[in-house]
Order: C-alpha cells, then sequence, then structure tokens
C-alpha cells in the first residue's frame, strides 16, 4: 500500500470512530501515557478515532514516500512498547523529527493502520506541540545496539535505551512489591539512620562521613592531635560513618512495635571490582518479633515469591523483553519460584548430599566437608541440579556465621539460614535469630536487659533480586547511579 | 465486683461463646496481632470465647485482690490500644509480669469483661509462655509522663511509648501512602545516589564521604601535595559528597521515562540547632516531563490531599491520640486540608494582601515590599487568617529562588511554588519547571542539548509533613534516629 493509500484510509476510519472508549489523559499533563494505548488488552484499537496529545523520545524516525511522510517510533517510558507516530509534511518539518532520541510532542488522532503493519493502533499527527532536537552527529546513543559496559559511561542518558528503562520499570515494581508485601502482613517501615556511630562490621569497609577535611590546611594543623585526628571537632563531634545495615537498629523498633522492616541505602567501601558488588546497595531487612527460625523462613519464602508473581502480574511485557534479549528462561524461572514450595534443608544435610553427589561421580573444585562454607557451585548443584527450585539451608556451622545468632541445642551449629535460588545469583537472605547479648554497645544489650524477645529476620540485597529477575549479568547495570572503586558519576 | 466475681463470670462466659468469627494469627509467628482484637469495629467482642496467644510489653500492669490477680495493659505496636490481661495466681508468679517494659508471651481466651470496665474485651491467661523482665529500678523508661526530651537520650527505647510508637505508624502510613501516590498515578520510583560527586547547592553545606581519613597517619604524611588532599587516593578517586537532593539526577530519568520520583535520604551539614532541622532527613521529589507549573501545582495538592485522606482512613486511632497528647485542632487540619481546594495566589497577589492587612492595621515584625522572601508570620498570616485553608503562592522574585528555575515572561519571576499549609509548619514545596540550561555539569547541559522538554517537580521534606500531621513541634520527635550536630547516636 502506498503513502498516500494509507492516508486516505486513515481518513475514512477517522470520519466512522465512536469517542465511547475514551483514554484517560494524565491527571497532572495534559498528554496520554503510551501505554495507556499500547497496553491494552485490545492494542489500543478500541481507541481508533480518539483525538489524544502524546509525547516522548523517538527510539527510530524515518522519512518515507518521498518525503512525504515521517514515520516515528515514539517512547514516552509507560511502557516497553513504542506507539507509531506518522506525521505529514503539511504538518511540520519532518527532518528535525526523526533522529534517534529526538523529543517530540505531538497532537493526533489514533487509527487502525492497514492490514500489514505490526502496530494495533497508529497516531496520525495534525499538530508538532513540541520538539526538542537532537544532532545526531553529536548524540551519544546512536539507534545501533549499545553494550551494557558502553552506556555505564552515559548514566544520564542510558535510562532512554530500552534495557535500562526496563530495568527501571522491574525495579520499580519490585520496590512496590517490597513494600505492599510488607504492609499487607502487618509490619512498619522503619527508616534506619544512614550516618551511624554504631559499627557492626568492622570500620575497615565503613566510609566515613566527615565535615573536618574539606578544609585541608585547617586538618594539616589544629586537628591532629598527638598523631590522630581529634574527632571532637567534627560535625557529631565523633567519628561517623555510613550504615552497612540496619539491622541493629531496626531491632530497637522490633522490640517495641515487633513486625518491622527496613529499605534503604546501604554501604560497603570494599575494593571489589566484581560483577556483583557495589560501594552503595539497597537492603531490605525485616525484623519480626516473636518469630523464630522456623517463621523467619516461612517469611522469608512469601516474600520472595510474592515479588516473582507481582512481575508477572505487572511487568510480564518488560519480563517478555527480558526473555527476548537477555535471559530466555527468566519468566519460566519466576513462575517456578512463584508456584513452588521451597526447599528446605539442614546445612548438615546440603553437605551429606554434595558428599553423595561426589560418590556418584560429581566433581566440583572446592572440597566438600562439614564446616566448609558452601561455595557458588555447591548452592548451584543444590538449588539447580538435585532440587531444582529453590532451597533454604539453616542451621549453619557457628565458625561461618556471625557472632551474635543464636547458638543451637548441638553447640555447634546456629540459628542461621540462607535462600538459594536457581540461576547464578543466590539470594543470602542474612539470618538472625538473636539470643546472645554479645554485641558491644550498651544500648544493644539493653534491649536483653529490657523486655527481651526472640526475634529474627533478613537481610535480601535488593539488586541481587533484580539480578536474579532479569537475567542480567552485571550488578552496576540494575541500580540508576551505581558506585564502586574509582565511580561515582553524577 | 470482687476479682473471685469477675473470675466466675468469665468462666461463665467461656462455656456459651461460639468461634464463628476467627481472630487471624499472624502469619510469620504464632501470636496474633494485638490490632487484630481492639482495633475491631466492636472493639473485639465478637472474638469472645476465642483461644489466642498475644505478646508485647507491658505498658502497666498491677497485683490485685492480695495477689491473686495481675492486672496487665499489654501492647506489641500494632495499636495504639492495649490489650487487657489477666493473669491468675495459680498460672504463673505474678510479680515478675507487672513491671512497665515487661515483655509477655501469654496464651489464653478472650472474655467480654464484667460492666463497669473501660475495655470491652479481655484476655484471660491460663498459660505464660515468656516473660522478658524488667528490673524497675534500672529501667530508664518508667510509667510516669517523660519529656519528649528526655526521651532523645533514650533513642533505642523510645519507640516503646505511646508518642513515639503512633509517630512510628503515622510515619510508616505516610511513607506507604507516598509510595501509593505516585504509583497510582504511573511514577517510577527511582532510586537516586546518596553519594554523589554533583555538588547542587555547594559543598559548604555538605557532608564528605571518604576512605581516607580512617587512617591519621597515612594522611599525615603521603596524602597531602602541595597543601592539598590528593583526592586521587580516595575510593571514588576523586572528592565525594552525601546528596543535599536527588532532583537532578532524577531528572535524568524523568527525561526518558517521563514521570518519576525519589523518596530517599538527604543531608545538610548545617550547624543549626532548631526544632525544624536535621542533618539528615526525607525527601519527596516528583519530576514529571511534559508538565509546567500548573501541572506541577495540581500534583503537588492532589499529593497532599492523599496522604492527609490516608491518615483519616487508615490511622485515625493514632491520630486521636496526637489530638489529644499533642494538638487537639490536627484531626479538624487534615479533613480541610482533604476537603477544601488550595488558594493558588501569584507572589505578587500575596505582597498586595499582606500590604492591605498592614493597612488594616495588621502588624507583621518583617517589613513587607515586593522582592522579600516570605517569613514565617507572613506565611501563617495567609494560610491561617486571611484563606483558612492550604494557599499555594507561585512565581517568586528570581533573586529568592535557584538560578536554574525558568524565568517567566515578565523577566522579573521564575517559575516556583511553596505550598503553605495552616499550622506552625509550612510545606516548601520548592520548585523547579527547569527551563535554562545554567547547571553547570556537561552531562546536565547534555538533557536540554539532546531531546530536550519542558519538566516540573517539587520536593517535599518529609520530617515536615509529620510535623503538620501531627502537631509535634521537634523534628528529632517525627524520625526515628535523629542527627544533628554533635549527635548521630547508634
Amino acid at each position: 500500500m502506498s503513502e498516500a493509500e494509507h492516508s486516505t484510509l486513515l481518513s475514512e476510519q477517522l470520519a466512522t470512530t465512536t469517542l465511547s472508549d475514551a483514554v484517560q489523559k494524565h491527571e497532572f499533563s495534559d498528554r496520554v501515557l503510551i501505554s495507556s494505548i499500547v497496553g491494552r488488552p485490545d492494542g489500543g484499537e478500541g481507541l481508533a478515532g480518539q483525538r489524544v496529545r502524546a509525547g516522548g523520545w523517538v527510539k527510530t524516525g524515518r522519512e518515507q514516500g518521498k518525503g512525504t511522510f515521517a514515520f516515528l517510533e515514539l517512547n514516552d517510558g509507560s511502557s516497553p512498547e513504542n506507539l507509531q507516530v506518522i506525521v505529514g509534511a503539511g504538518v511540520a518539518e519532518l527532518s528535525p523529527l526523526v533522529a534517534t532520541g529526538t523529543c517530540v510532542v505531538v497532537d493526533g488522532v489514533l487509527k487502525v493502520p492497514p492490514d500489514g503493519t505490526k502496530q494495533r493502533i497508529e497516531l496520525q499527527v495534525d499538530k508538532v506541540v513540541h520538539v526538542g532536537p537532537v544532532d545526531p552527529a553529536k548524540y551519544p546513543l546512536p539507534k545501533t545496539k549499545l553494550t551494557l559496559e558502553f552506556l555505564r559511561d552515559y548514566l544520564h542518558l542510558r535510562s532512554r535505551t530500552n534495557t535500562i528503562s526496563s530495568v527501571a520499570r522491574i525495579r520499580n515494581a519490585l520496590a512496590f512489591a517490597t513494600h505492599c508485601f510488607f504492609q499487607e502482613h502487618g509490619f512498619l517501615y522503619v527508616h534506619t539512620p544512614i550516618i551511624t556511630t554504631s559499627d557492626c562490621e568492622g570500620a575497615g569497609e565503613m566510609f566515613q562521613v566527615t565535615t573536618l577535611i574539606t578544609d585541608s590546611q585547617k586538618l594539616g594543623k589544629d586537628l591532629i592531635k598527638n598523631g590522630k585526628i581529634d574527632y571532637s571537632q567534627d560535625f557529631f563531634a565523633r567519628q561517623a560513618f555510613l550504615t552497612v545495615s540496619g539491622q541493629l537498629q531496626v531491632e530497637t523498633y522490633a522490640c517495641a512495635v515487633s513486625n518491622v522492616y527496613t529499605f534503604g541505602p546501604t554501604f560497603r567501601a570494599e575494593n571489589s571490582h566484581t560483577s556483583r558488588h557495589l560501594a552503595e546497595f539497597w537492603m531490605v531487612e525485616p525484623e519480626i518479633a516473636f518469630a523464630d527460625l522456623q517463621d523467619d523462613m516461612n517469611c522469608a519464602e512469601a516474600y520472595v515469591k510474592y515479588m516473582c508473581q507481582w512481575l508477572l502480574d505487572k511487568c510480564l511485557d518488560d519480563m517478555e523483553f527480558m526473555a527476548k534479549n537477555y535471559d530466555k528462561s527468566c519468566i519460566e524461572r519466576l513462575k517456578l519460584v512463584a508456584s513452588t514450595p521451597f526447599g528446605r534443608i539442614s546445612y548438615t544435610e546440603a553437605i551429606e548430599l554434595l558428599e553423595d553427589a561426589i560418590k556418584g561421580g560429581k566433581k566440583f573444585e572446592n572440597d566438600v566437608e562439614w564446616g566448609i562454607d558452601l561455595s557458588s557451585e555447591h548452592e548451584r548443584f543444590l538449588t539447580e541440579v538435585k532440587f531444582q527450585k529453590p532451597v533454604i539451608v539453616y542451621n549453619y556451622p557457628k565458625r561461618i556465621k556471625a557472632f551474635y545468632m543464636r547458638l543451637n541445642d548441638d553447640s555447634k551449629t546456629v540459628a542461621a539460614m540462607d535462600v538459594l535460588v536457581p540461576k547464578l545469583v543466590v539470594l543470602h537472605c542474612r539470618i538472625l535469630e538473636m539470643g546472645l547479648p554479645l554485641e558491644p554497645y550498651e544500648w544493644y544489650l539493653d534491649l536483653r536487659r529490657f523486655g527481651t524477645v526472640k526475634h529474627s529476620g533478613f537481610g535480601l540485597g535488593f539488586e541481587r533480586m533484580i539480578l536474579f529477575a532479569t537475567g542480567i549479568d552485571n550488578i552496576r547495570d540494575v541500580i540508576p547511579f551505581p558506585r564502586y572503586p574509582g565511580k561515582a558519576d553524577l
């Protein structure tokens, strides 16, 4: 069909449409969200004939019919799908519209395109309201496929790519799912502090927070006394750090209002350059008073299942994008985790299963014996080969877990658990049925001294969950602004 | 009625109760939430006869009937209301149970108490499962009324008080309401960075983040070159700070996925000792592409109304506590804000109204003339006296707002707005219809160079909103772990 025939057909459709099935204008701007058109079960067909204003950024554009039409694939981030937009030469100058990255706001009428196009609806424009142009010679993100590694140098623009905007929607969905899950179960969201004077895992891996050294002159002279920095002159009158975990602080609330969770940024000053570590990352840390390790496992399992089901229900289009481009099994994996009861084995049973596998001929690079920290190959064997579903391993040797976990009656193991899920990534749901008052803070001891109770919780690395869901390999691609040694752009 | 008669009556009730109206056990522990009993419309009466396990901390306890009974007011943080718990001497030793702050887990049967008590349901205990004792001689929070100022020295225990636990529930409710509001309106939650190398409001008020000075020995020797600290040796290979606002970074997402918000901690190293300032506080910052100041005002008004209505719907019991103890008009204020369209006046009109008032005899401490920054007394006059409802003031003189706001056609004012609400506290919804590419970052200029579009947003200080809702005076009492000069406990 020629462009002219196409146009005629569109005009005829316009004359016969009904307005009964209204598209909704966005409440806080004069445009509609593209998702409210292309995200409908009918692909937008039922909206044919409606007049709308759409805005977004051009994914791809081309002039056709010797410059009589421009076809634009427009995306506004509300959906992974684009809206096809058609602008005639009589409406606007076409060449500034077609460059990838151009922002346009357009008024027009929705039409069902002629047979043979893949779109089910398109927008025939009669007015171009705004153009935010792009000089293709200078734009760093051309239409060609770019590697995720390349995009890390363009944090301010990479959210315009299909992958990073899909990740943004999946990340948003998992964050909201997290809040909904805990709110539905009667947990209070507690904002634990970012700046802390409690050092729960050793200052070596902590970032220091200070107002002292912005003035290096002052630092050289007055601030060092007897070879040591005089922190009484610092903002908080003592040494302060960025938190590595909200766990200790959220416990003070668990011991008062019983069910709580924190969800916020945490920090590690580790000199790690791996694809699994960040200097700044987000953690979800629930803490449940009156609950033991069994309750804790129930909560962790329910939470992980809930997130998986949420993505299947609310982000299937983005998950399909991930399945097509990054990990073809990611949707099946979500379905498996959402629907199958997790395996639960003690650490001792896990070691026995690994030893049995070795007897059967299985080779591991790392030795297996009671007392080892399970390595990634061991965890993968358990969850991917042996169980083929998520597995919770509990009651770890006390030597390999934190000193403050509750010692079991066998005197050898502590009430700790990890949740292992299939695929490369593992959710180390760190433990904590608390019991022993060994923590060296007076305030922490007070929680045991006054009205003490058993409580348990876990920590879920939020980015790990996104890696698991999407199948993306590098943690730097699932957080908007990754921080790691030598890098803190923007 | 004697205790013995009371007991007999309870036994009779037990024999005739039905179990049709089951109380729900908490999914992740073996107890029920007290709110699921006392928070029912019938006050729990319909649950009479049910066997439950409850846990919590004793608010007040007393032995009665010459040691035959202990009466405990038990609270688990799920509700401002307590569950009355009755333990007979035959069940457990009573004296360790009654101290304020004691944690108990108890099994028993719910009963309707005899006429004349204020409770509509109470728990007759037949087994004490756990006691976390308190030595009243050592417990820092006795039953007597304590000032909020005193409690600030006991951050780890103050969440056990009625006020701080009520604030925790209100804060939780407002946080969840925030997410629900923006999610319902198609916004994506974006985690902007905490550690930043972009300095958007001047390094003077920023905290520095470093791994250099934990080793003061090293600092003395190698790190200072030519009198300046060599930041190439720091973790990020350059000077890094704690963010003062996520606005610039969230804009990069607004210019890609259109409707976004950030909700996270922000920091100011101001040496402020006021009741309105914190060094670490939470900000809500939406940013809407394709939206102008009018859209932005619509969004701010809808958001504030939504939060007020949410508290009325979900936290009325806590609001009643606040009304009784802190601010008798706080519920009426929420109703007013939720139901009344906000006034909207330009800055110029605001000045005229203030000048008219002065002509009419009103006295202000601060002079009124076009160009001044409105002071608190001016804002209060507008919202409390003149309009008696929230007022949005827009189009401020460019001199008193940030340089990057869009200049209006009059060349004198910028597209900025503040939302003023009645009562002491004011929500300074900071600005931002962006337009001028004045920001000194290349990456920020790229947002204007490539596919630019108008966008607008605002910043809401989350703690200010809690102060407004609760009527509490000091911002240090509405954040779990307040940070201010000289203070960063826990």
